[in-house]
């Protein structure tokens, strides 16, 4: 019998945990519908319930039964996957514990604010606006960087960093980065010497919107998107939200330009099937949800950098290009390859090619942290901003801020500590397309065809499956046989850029 | 000091309405989002979500402290309008009160299950699935009913009616259903001898969805929807939805028919306007919501009836109808009036004409009535639809389930005691209409040059503005200086379709 009482702490906890998984499906949905349709007077009203919300889960995950239930837990008898869940839970645990519930309500308001305020400043280039708004945000992100930190004996910014990718430290991710600036910027220099004698065919535009669209939807199905599980819509920043048995990803639309709208929606396609593929019978649970987000960038990066950019994925949805767009010269298997890998270095984060990026991630790395463990302030982001672009990709941003320090829904938002899992994720991604193609010789021949059994199946095996049960560095090892090696990335960028 | 605390309990009653609010908000958004554009495969989290968040609203309008702090309030010395929202505060209280969290979250799930598993059912005429999932509705609904009842000493359906229609009775109904009877199938007959000698030129289709939504959203800037706090989209039964901050209409397309829709977006701008302008200092309390649901169908009755199929109002649109549809001679002014104005007993309710559109409410209603009140059970529903179908309208609909007993969404959505209000709600309307017409002799001219400001302000003035600060019956005598006399309805159905 006392086996019997103790056992049923560890159920106690499952319920209340299925209980927030249901109140995150209406935050999710919600938050979806705030970002993709819903029109502007709603904000405020929209603002007070979802901070309500974030107040009413995080007093259910600060309830002062939880420590007891906790600690009792540990002690029962449990089967490895409850035990991982149980890990999982005292993580949520204690991230919500160390923040007062004023502090939540007082940062879902500010977000929400700022963010929704950015859409209209971004174009207008209103920095001093955005900026009057970004500083409570980052007065209130300091002040739970400064708890978090307090209880984990960390950087502050590390303790931010910590809630998208568990066990990452600024100190790996600045090592990471410094090897990366030892050789990226000659890996640009030579691919565009190289990229400047091939002759490349432009796509002639307009494009309109639903026909770009319907590219988009028939790329999906190719992916295996669900659609009785999800939808495609539009928002100003492409994301993946809603929740695992309804996904809802975006992406925005150029008239005078498909390409980028349309790998957006490989981008997004690759954390849906994350997301989609999760296993549905932990979904309610802590152990159930994505691993990180580097990990979960890693998805949408092996089907964007490493399926969708490739010469056989091209090959193959080119005939879908131009029955949708109608055909010219420029809509070759070829001429797609070409195009889709570009190297130029450009104002934009989410326009960027992949060997670009990780500068931009790396610039706005530097910019966070020093943000964050309080060495900056917000008004010296516009000049670092400026400084770094020019050194690390040369170009020139002063004054523009709407494709400069504003471009990225990020700090609005208050995600700090989220963009190294970008890099993180495409040198994962790399990782495990090198796994996939020593398991697989004849890989690209396969997507060529239309078969990518062996991609899906290596990732549904290896990460979807898999969802928290391990830890990040576990998983990967288990799935490749080596912790984080960014050396597949850089092999990965030097046979596609310069050989 | 002793009234400065007293005055504390008003006060924390209204900070918990304002959490109920916020939380209702998230219900409203979700609750579209699953109606509008769901794919199906979220149902299942979405009914969790969805009861999940319908306990949590039931535990906090079940505290045991509100029972104190209601009487406490009661004592205290109270606004007027801070005594009308006590007084709504209690009515919710009520409610909630009398029905165990158990019995709302099956409700919440069955309902639920119907609802979705109906859209399907219907296409398909599957009156056997819907039955085995109304069944449970129906069940729970009774249950509901019982205890209601039993606090109000009311008839079981009576009970359920009170929810949407406070202080109307089914004897009340019947009475004037009973008298509706006595004059309606004659006028349905005169109508249709003196309509049989009239030409009308039919609309020659197909017209693309993407017309009529323009056409829609044009007529809807006519009628003064604010679409920075509110939407059009698309649903399988039209409905108004969202919040009073952010209004959601909904309306459905048929490409060989835009009479229907277009008349569908006027109705649901009806019960808009009322949503969008009601006091926004009180929207988060019980006394700023609105009146009831016959008073909300008198605004989309006032919309659609009164205004919209009038002559005036057609020939100030008519340009726009041909401005987006292309010039056609059934476009004339003339001819959309007489289009807009055919009796035609016909299936379907949503598409009914307005003499027909009460014999099909009198109908239901005395279905309902006799489900709830245990003297029919669901499989007597069809047959007792064909033969008052035959009765009160003359059509044949045995075996044709999708367009008889499965049309409408309220009963799979557990909405018994509703159908009343759509009729209750044209009577309303007739009567605001004579009284307008008293005060602007001149009303019909203003109307076709545009002018809808004397309709427009009278509505915001008596109806709009006083959301529930008056009961029903104060709210129609002080607004028309009448109770509610449907002598004025039984006159604008002798006037539009006998003079």
């Amino acid at each position: 019998m006392v086996a019997l009482a103790a056992a049923s702490q560890y159920q106690e906890l499952a319920a209340l945990f299925t209980r927030l998984y249901r109140f995150r499906h209406l935050g999710s949905i919600v938050g979806w519908d705030h970002s993709a349709i819903m029109p502007k007077k709603g904000n405020e009203a929209r603002a007070a319930a979802l901070a309500e919300l974030g107040v009413l889960m995080h007093n259910l995950l600060t309830d002062a039964s939880l420590k007891g239930k906790l600690a009792a837990a540990e002690q029962e008898d449990l089967k490895p996957v409850e035990r991982a869940n149980l890990r999982e839970m005292r993580r949520s645990w204690e991230s919500a514990n160390l923040l007062p519930a004023k502090l939540v309500e007082a940062m879902s308001l500010a977000s929400s604010k700022c963010e929704h305020a950015w859409r209209e400043q971004r174009p207008a280039n209103d920095w001093r606006g955005l900026a009057s708004n970004l500083k409570e945000v980052v007065r209130l992100s300091r002040e739970q960087a400064r708890l978090l930190a307090a209880e984990k004996s960390s950087s502050p910014y590390d303790a931010l960093m910590d809630q998208y990718e568990p066990g990452m430290t600024s100190k790996k991710v600045e090592a990471i980065f410094a090897d990366v600036k030892t050789w990226l910027p000659a890996l640009i220099a030579k691919a565009q010497h190289k990229q400047a004698s091939e002759s490349v065919i432009k796509p002639v535009g307009p494009f309109a919107t639903e026909k770009q669209k319907a590219l988009g939807l028939a790329v999906m199905q190719h992916l295996q998107f669900d659609f009785d599980g999800g939808r495609l819509d539009v928002s100003a920043h492409p994301f993946c939200g809603g929740v695992p048995e309804d996904v809802r990803i975006t992406t925005r639309y150029r008239e005078d330009d498909f390409a980028q709208s349309l790998m957006g929606i490989v981008h997004e396609t690759g954390h849906a099937r994350y997301e989609q593929n999760l296993p549905r019978h932990l979904v309610d649970q802590p152990v159930g949800v994505a691993r990180s987000m580097g990990i979960h960038e890693s998805q949408s990066l092996s089907f964007e950098m490493q399926l969708g950019r490739s010469k056989p994925f091209l090959s193959l949805i080119a005939p879908l290009v131009r029955e949708h767009l109608g055909d010219q010269p420029a809509f070759s298997a070829d001429n797609l390859a070409l195009l889709y890998t570009r190297v130029k270095p450009g104002f934009i984060r989410v326009d960027a090619d992949e060997a670009c990026y990780p500068a931009h991630i790396i610039l706005r790395f530097e910019i966070e942290r020093a943000l964050i463990d309080g060495e900056i302030e917000v008004e010296d982001i516009p000049s670092l901003w400026d400084e770094k672009m020019t050194r690390y990709l040369g170009v020139e941003t002063k004054g523009n801020f709407t494709d400069g320090p504003m471009q990225d829904i990020h700090w609005p938002a208050g995600l700090f500590g989220y963009f190294p899992s970008y890099t993180l994720g495409a040198m994962y991604a790399a990782q495990y397309f090198a796994n996939i193609r020593k398991q697989h010789p004849n890989l690209d021949e396969r997507i060529a065809k239309g078969d990518l059994a062996p991609i899906f199946d290596w990732l549904r095996d290896n990460i979807w499956s898999k969802a928290s049960e391990l830890e990040t560095d576990e998983l990967v090892m288990q799935a490749t046989g080596e912790a984080l090696n960014p050396a597949h990335f850089r092999a990965h960028l030097e046979a596609r850029y310069l050989s």
